[in-house]
């Protein structure tokens, strides 16, 4: 990283050739560096917020394009610093010779993130923010922009707010208790006390639990698609993708490896998995294609268990999927797809209870009947997917649900539900207001962490290395 | 192409992911379309050329992203149109999303090259500085670029004006005769015309016979490398590309079928192309890669003829050499390289003599020893390769040399040689004035269509289909 009085620079634009591009320069000499390579209106005069048309001169001072320059003036910037945005044509060419330009009039080239990072430094955003920004940038749903754009509006930055308020209020009740420790007057508060810490651990935990719905939804919901050999599957999810992507044929155990495709239904993306078909089998490559089905079952966020409506319920299979989506920690929601109901006389209520029957309690379940080959009532299917994501994502439709989506935010939640949870134990178990104080610094202290109110020059390096250049 | 009366929008970055986008939205109903979507300051009421922060809201009325729109507020546009710039984070979601939600609100999706088309129907450029933007966008190296920026810096309209200006005088010319013919007076001025209308004719043959190097320029230039098996091409090629790109062996015959890539050198992008080694052979498809080998130096423009400095000079090969680049219309500069220099003994001076006593006076030939296995002197090389070009690019340093790049320019430019060229023969041979001066509005016609102030639908679609959308 440079240092923060030199100025820099960087195409912010995507790479590659477009009608236009954007070059950002920013650092005290902005103004300086541009006017080097600029014939135009004069830009140390130039109003903030302004735009203005000009030529731009390559390294040789000969005309390399016509340009808008946008003037942003300290500290009315994204960067806090002087920064113009000079717009040109977006040939290969004249974005690299552009930059060139700007480095043979001063400008170091940015980092990753380095205009991120000065805002940041600048006091311009907090870390959260920062994060947020990267996450905009790499978001491919709408769920996905949505917690970005929430988190960039400040909603976590908020929470995170209040939950130092209630620590500060906290710690001033827990003073009190100090000041009159001496006169061994039994407080009344303590059950006050142990009520508000409770509340606070709640949040927190529940910040840190939203963490595998939040990167669910940021990197695409895992979706497996399992089943007995033809059952449908592959059919099913080339239905689902209105494509012939996976190989669909009437011999049994067809596919073998594991055919992933993403695919945006509503405001979620899906990461679809087909799966080879589980059975008996003597096959090797077919046995490894079933181990790894299994494995899918066991990490999926949804299992789309497909059944062959024509045939009795296969009990063992029905166990084998149980007993593989209870080993997975995300507690993941079953779907169940009677296929082939264009050719099936089996009503639809027997196949719901034989299944209910062999189903413990804890297992969310959900029932669709279907014919994949004719792709018929899929879009029954898709609604009940993200209706079942719709629900985990905001359980309580009347107020607004955070959800973490970053691991080093699940880091610091973890470490703050830790301290939180011996704050709880040494309220309950009558420990000295000091310690209890001291659990309390230590827990505002580790939230801080967070939006940057405490960070280490490593944690700064490893967030903003994760950019891309130009922002 | 939609109407006039439209407001079309398109992101007119490049297309991926990068730290901003950027949309543009044109037309009568840009700021009323942007309104609906914005939350922040009021853009109706802002000032042109002024940038503002506000919020975007996606296709459901929801926060999209931060955003900064820039107004410009007709004619005050590129387009001459009321025009917002909307800068928003670069990722694939925000940007489709954007577009979305202007086409809610009332925008139409733009075509390829849309506003540049407004800009030129709005008089805001003509049909040459239209092309030279798309010329801009596409360019690779310097030279090509400076092509297309005088062009879009009006050097080319401004020699047609001239071009036209002399036009009109030698009409007014042929007028006055024509006043003063039935007194049956013997003009003095015939030969004043004559001389008008050839510098005319010169000029635009001159600039017709440009294209040539323009396009080569444009497009890279030709070179072809070619030698006698084992003289060292392929060594060559790599040690120009300081990379392994072809297969160097003993082996004679190891290049078959040609290699070919494009390096800039100084101001120049050229396209090298390594050939099969010229020899008699048995093989049947090195005898195709000699035969593609041979057209190579047909249509090349440069021909690095690399010759084993170890053995005396082929006279076979140099035959070979001279009378396939007498069949390329591009008449090519051939540079002889003599390679192996670390390990040859033989004098410099006469493998010189020995290959110009067999050339034809017409050949520009130049000389270079170097050692491609050492990479020993390539620089002297490049740099006689650049030189080359410099001069045909600019044979008299004193004056801007306008280069035509555009075949829609070399055929109006054909047809207004003829043109030229008959007028010329109706001087000399005493055809009546009337005649004389048809022929003049035709010319003036013809090269009016280059910068559009004739042109058809036809042609404009033609044109602007070829950009690329959002610009």
């Amino acid at each position: 990283m440079t240092e923060v009085n030199t100025t820099i620079c960087a195409i912010s634009t995507p790479p590659g050739v477009g009608g236009i591009a954007t070059a950002r320069v920013s650092g005290p000499e902005a103004i300086t560096i541009v006017s080097k390579i600029w014939k135009g209106a004069n830009l140390a005069k130039a109003a903030t917020h302004t735009v203005h048309l000009g030529t731009i001169l390559d390294s040789q001072a000969q005309p390399l394009d016509q340009a808008v320059a946008t003037i942003y003036r300290a500290p009315k910037s994204f960067t806090g610093e002087d920064t113009i945005e000079i717009t040109i044509h977006g040939s290969r060419y004249v974005q690299r010779e552009l930059i060139t330009s700007l480095i043979n009039a001063g400008a170091k080239i940015a980092q990753p993130g380095e205009f991120t990072r000065r805002a940041f430094l600048s006091n311009k955003i907090n870390l959260v923010e920062a994060e947020a920004i990267a996450d905009i940038i790499a978001s491919s749903s709408r769920a996905a922009n949505q917690i970005a754009v929430t988190q960039l509006r400040n909603g976590f930055s908020r929470k995170l707010a209040e939950l130092r308020e209630q620590l500060l209020q906290l710690a001033s009740l827990i003073e009190l208790e100090l000041d009159f420790s001496e006169e061994d007057v039994t407080f009344a508060s303590r059950k006050q006390l142990i009520d508000t810490a409770k509340a606070i651990d709640t949040e927190v935990n529940r910040l840190k639990n939203s963490f595998k719905t939040g990167a669910a939804i940021k990197d695409g919901i895992p979706v497996a698609i399992a089943g007995k050999t033809n059952a449908g599957k592959s059919s099913l999810l080339n239905s689902i993708l209105e494509d012939e992507r996976a190989i669909v044929s009437d011999i049994h155990g067809t596919t073998r490896d594991i055919v992933e495709e993403n695919i945006e239904i509503g405001d979620y993306l899906f990461r679809l998995m087909d799966t080879a078909g589980i059975r008996s089998t003597e096959d090797t490559i077919e046995q490894i294609g079933i181990q790894r089905s299994i494995e899918t079952i066991r990490k999926a966020r949804l299992i789309l268990a497909v059944i062959d409506s024509t045939e009795p319920i296969d009990k063992e299979f029905i166990n084998t999927l149980i007993e593989n989506a209870e080993q997975n920690i995300n507690n993941p929601s079953i779907i169940f797809i009677f296929n082939k109901r264009d050719i099936s006389t089996t009503d639809e209520s027997d196949l719901k209870s034989a299944i209910d029957a062999l189903l413990p309690s804890s297992i969310d379940r959900h029932y669709v009947s279907l014919s994949a080959k004719h792709r018929d009532n899929i879009p029954g299917l898709l609604q009940t997917m993200t209706q079942i994501i719709d629900n985990e994502v905001n359980p309580d439709q009347s107020q607004e649900n955070i959800l973490i989506t970053n691991a080093r935010h699940l880091q610091i939640l973890t470490e703050a539900a830790q301290s939180t949870g011996r704050l709880l134990q040494s309220l309950t178990s009558n420990i000295s207001g000091e310690l209890i104080a001291q659990d309390i610094r230590q827990t505002i202290s580790i939230l801080g962490e967070i939006t940057g109110d405490i960070s280490s020059q490593q944690i700064l390096n490893n967030i903003f290395s994760r950019f891309c250049i130009g922002k």
